[in-house]
């Protein structure tokens, strides 16, 4: 059987730092290159930015923008887009609170991209890895 | 290189209506060609009807019944059945009242269909977009 | 179209026993064969162990440390590692009590293992199937 997996982190550090450089052993996400498919798993990825630091603490709107941001970020370094991704996961830490403005976001930066289909998706609540963390998204590309 | 991606939505009207009625922008699903195989990304299904309302709320039973017949639903509506599922997210709002139930009920559907081997799963607690839901479960399958 | 998946199921009855012995209907992971590519979904993994018993209940180092132990050898038992391991989803129940520890661990097992690059990973808080287990992980490797 030939191999023909190549396996590559994915980085956007203009916009997020590593997690290794808080101590923290996970990649932003992984690029997984099989002959004629690609394959990019991004990690969970919340409100940060290139220093590591959680950026608009309490600020909903500004945290699911910057999330967005990160994950176009990211990937557009494999010169990917939101066209390529097939799932999303969004965990909301106070859903009650602020599914509507996901929502209400999500809906403008798609209609912007002309994205269709949509992704599938799923929205749960969760606390996550910082407490000031309000949402965070992981997503997965094809190409 | 040769794309020989072809990405479409799933749906299955009947059953559940579109998010985007809802205002809400994702996919029930995403079925996504390569080649010689086929992946289809479920979505975080719930007890939702064919009109967006939800089904049966406050009735643990009723709703995991309708949740697995929608995704039964949306596999069906690309030929594809439990016996392609690989695995499954299942998120129990109290996982302290309803787990029991919850796997009385697969595990007589999945005997049902004479399933095996049975898809990888696991099963957490979580509050979902709708306060009434008790249950949401996602699914891949790989035909 | 001509079809070349296989699937099975994965076990390592020597660290985890099989789920339908306490009655839930999933298989603690599947391994997909497309040909070139050999996909393997690892179940949620906690820790339990051979008789289907939590280990170390309250203990959360042993929890994080068997947990670890089974996912190796559900990888093991077809001839992966976590080399091959591209994504993982870890459920902690106390995440502000336990997040520290978790990456302790987790830093000192992958640095042994000389792991790189890091698979994709995501950390959330989540109540999990037993009261008593405080970490679970699903992992996804592909080889």
């Amino acid at each position: 059987m030939e191999k023909k997996i190549i396996k590559k982190a994915i980085s956007a550090p203009a916009f997020l730092n590593e997690p290794i450089e808080y101590n923290k052993s996970f990649s932003r996400g992984i690029k997984i290159a099989l002959g004629d498919v690609t394959l990019l798993e991004i990690s969970g990825t919340a409100s940060v930015n290139e220093k590591g630091v959680t950026h608009a603490p309490g600020d909903f709107a500004a945290q699911v923008k910057r999330t967005f941001d990160n994950i176009t970020a990211l990937l557009k370094s494999e010169n990917a887009s939101w066209y390529d991704v097939v799932r999303t996961r969004c965990y909301i830490k106070d859903i009650k609170q602020h599914y509507g403005e996901f929502n209400t976001y999500r809906n403008k930066f798609y209609k912007e991209l002309n994205l269709g289909p949509f992704p599938a998706s799923i929205a749960i609540q969760a606390h996550l890895c910082r407490p000031e963390l309000l949402v965070e998204i992981e997503a997965t590309a094809i190409l």
